[in-house]
């Protein structure tokens, strides 16, 4: 076999860079849990059907099939696409055994067949949370889940050294209320259309909507003018009225989102912006809408999404409302571990490589090694008895900090960063806290 | 959508099951980088001709392919359906960024196309390690590996309540030279009928080697009578020898054994066997094999196997040799779970539910909830503003073990399990240590 090349939107990362993700999918579960959301974890596929309904993702998808499949195998496959298909299934085929309003959170790889760029991906990791209710859920929630995606993104930032976010949040009730009191009948196109608000620019969407829609230019100007407003304090109420429009569903959606900047405002300052812009495109939200900007990467676009929506799943006789809040763990990463802008303190758990002068000692070796890790210290032993000099570049091209030397008849320990060699007790000796672990931080 | 069906051969778990999971792959995990193995993660699909190549699986695979592929997609691919072949993908395409002798760990899902039944399924995770070395690798890792999973099977029994297991070693180059001292030609022919001892017995392995492979009865015997050894300490050496047969190979074959044996009953005692007749059957070992049989569930075969291949990949100039060890992580854990044998101590993390006495009272609720959070306690707050008794049922129902009331303005907590009420502060108060995370164990 001779070097085979990597898969053209199939990322995968060296040690180093695995050590990253972890850590960050640590933080990110640990966060979840602290906000009760509990675990599941669905298969990769889905029958072909229930992934295909959503329509204009089903180019996207991958079908799965044996390849010695008999005619009788009827029943075709597909890997799921995202994590909301798999979960509003996972929700009716166990709702008599889950206790609504349920919250949970599933962190997986999803696959879609699109042609590779940059921050696209065939095979990427999400972090779903969603609360689901059974026929009916607050509204307080969908103030609830931004902050939990906030809680997760300032640790990641504190602890970690990734970028800070911006929450951008608006709500689709505000949006349909407001058109609907310009008379427009096609609430969808338009959203879809101010959409693209950042990315072509007011006077574009204006031609878009009087040409497209058939919308008069004062319509089309009156929802761009809405699209132009963004706050990050409840000011943006008055920017609205301001525009001279009353509806009953507008004034829900704006008790609702100012609700929204009024809390999350109070926990996480200058993090949230009201921005009235965002309608989440062919996304089938119902309320609250969530997109995630990464400071000095914006044009990323967003890299965490979420909203409402009113049926999540539905049995025919029972409603799954939801809100739910995606987080593109790959789209996040995989940039930043490629340049390096996030790193590793190593590239292997070990914290201490006990050297082995010769093989006659490799008993006593293990020895030491088993009494380090009893205490919870990462070892590894070397693999061939060598010289001093060796041990310690060993260590080196694997960023290992300490070497344990005369294993069981002269144990002195060296830090190879410092030089620094000390007599050591395998029952008693621990590393400083911080060279314990591999450590993650920004470069 | 009707209720939907689970498919079949694709275990999925309730949260509380989850919890059970993923608390055992966090011990997994944990003692793999204890003893310096570094994670890394290869994606789901490999180009179908690698996955092939083995021969005898390929009625296994999971082709995959765009739902709309055009006819210049030739490049087929399929799921991968073990974690050997696609690290062996990942040594030759790294090698250059990878230190040697390179340890790795890899946790995952894998997929076979076989007809699901009891312990088989469709979608299982396994978790693996490996030691690779560039050319060559010492044999002291071939001792050194089933002691890492000795290590993890013992902390899965202690701390989580696993059943124990018993370890079952052998060595094909004892085997190997065994049967070419007795000029047997189908080496490989022979160890896989009498890796069938087990199912069949003696007798009808003697019959499948005198009647398929045409051997003499007393060559037949010979081979039967070597399957039949097994022992807890080195003692078996002594009726190998018995037989009265001598090859430099079984020599060779005999002291890797032995010394396997020997360094593994000093580390745990009475866990490891040597076992003659283990031969791993269609698996490309070329040294030492191991199986690992759960205690009281010695019929499920074996859930952890591994052993030394001299060429784990090869580009043409340089042969990798490893030794490695997989863990069937949904093999172990799905009867487990599905008969609650281990069960999990709640169904949701939190550890604390926060009253809502009244709506208004919300965002203090919510206050409390952030207090007890920021000191890593998990909490959720009370979804619905309602009486004293349906807050204790709402816990009671997840198991959630405390229920916070009169937050913000008369602070208490209740333990809901034997009713104590005391008045706490949300900036001090700590669950005991064993109720603050779920935790998992037998039944």
């Amino acid at each position: 076999m001779s070097r085979p090349k990597p898969l053209s939107g199939f990322p995968e990362f060296l040690p180093a860079g695995r050590f990253v993700e972890n850590r960050v999918l640590d933080v990110v579960r640990a966060t979840f849990e602290l906000h009760g959301f509990a675990p599941i974890e669905t298969r990769a596929v889905e029958p072909l059907d229930q992934l295909a309904r959503k329509g204009e993702i089903d180019k996207e998808i991958y079908v799965v099939r044996r390849l010695h499949a008999e005619a009788t195998d009827a029943d075709e496959l597909g890997l799921h696409f995202d994590l909301t298909v798999p979960f509003a299934r996972y929700v009716l085929e166990n709702s008599g055994h889950l206790a609504f309003p349920f919250r949970r959170y599933q962190i997986q790889k999803v696959w879609r067949g699109e042609r590779p760029q940059e921050g696209r991906y065939r095979e990427f990791t999400q972090a779903d949370i969603d609360i689901v209710g059974q026929d009916v859920l607050a509204s307080h929630h969908d103030v609830e889940i931004p902050l939990v995606a906030l809680d997760v993104f300032e640790k990641l930032h504190k602890d970690l050294g990734l970028p800070p976010v911006s929450l951008h949040v608006n709500n689709r009730k505000l949006l349909e209320g407001f058109y609907r009191s310009l008379d427009v009948e096609d609430v969808t196109g338009v959203m879809q259309r101010v959409d693209k608000y950042d990315k072509i620019g007011p006077a574009a969407v204006i031609e878009l909507l009087t040409g497209d829609l058939g919308m008069s230019e004062a319509q089309a100007k009156a929802c761009v003018a809405l699209a132009g407003i963004s706050a990050p304090d409840e000011s943006f109420v008055d920017d609205v009225r301001a525009l001279g429009v009353t509806h009953e569903l507008l004034e829900t959606g704006l008790e609702e989102l100012a609700a929204l900047i009024r809390v999350a405002r109070t926990s996480v300052p200058d993090r949230v912006v009201a921005d009235l812009k965002i309608a989440r495109g062919l996304d089938y939200y119902t309320g609250t809408v969530y997109e995630t900007l990464l400071v000095g990467s914006e044009k990323l676009g967003s890299v965490a999404s979420g909203g409402r929506y009113d049926s999540l799943a539905s049995d025919g006789r029972t409603t799954f409302p939801g809100v739910g809040y995606s987080f593109g763990i790959t789209r996040i990463l995989a940039p930043l571990i490629g340049r390096k802008a996030l790193i590793a303190s190593r590239s292997v758990p070990s914290a201490v490589l006990v050297a082995v002068d010769s093989e006659e000692t490799r008993e006593a070796a293990i020895a030491v090694a088993a009494a380090l890790r009893a205490r919870g210290i990462p070892v590894e032993v070397a693999p061939k008895a060598d010289k001093f000099g060796k041990q310690i570049r060993f260590a080196e091209r694997r960023g290992i900090p300490f070497v344990w030397f005369g294993a069981g008849h002269d144990d002195s320990v060296k830090d190879i960063r410092t030089g620094e060699q000390v007599p050591a007790d395998a029952g008693g000796w621990m590393p400083p806290a911080a060279d314990l672990h591999v450590s993650v931080g920004g470069a």
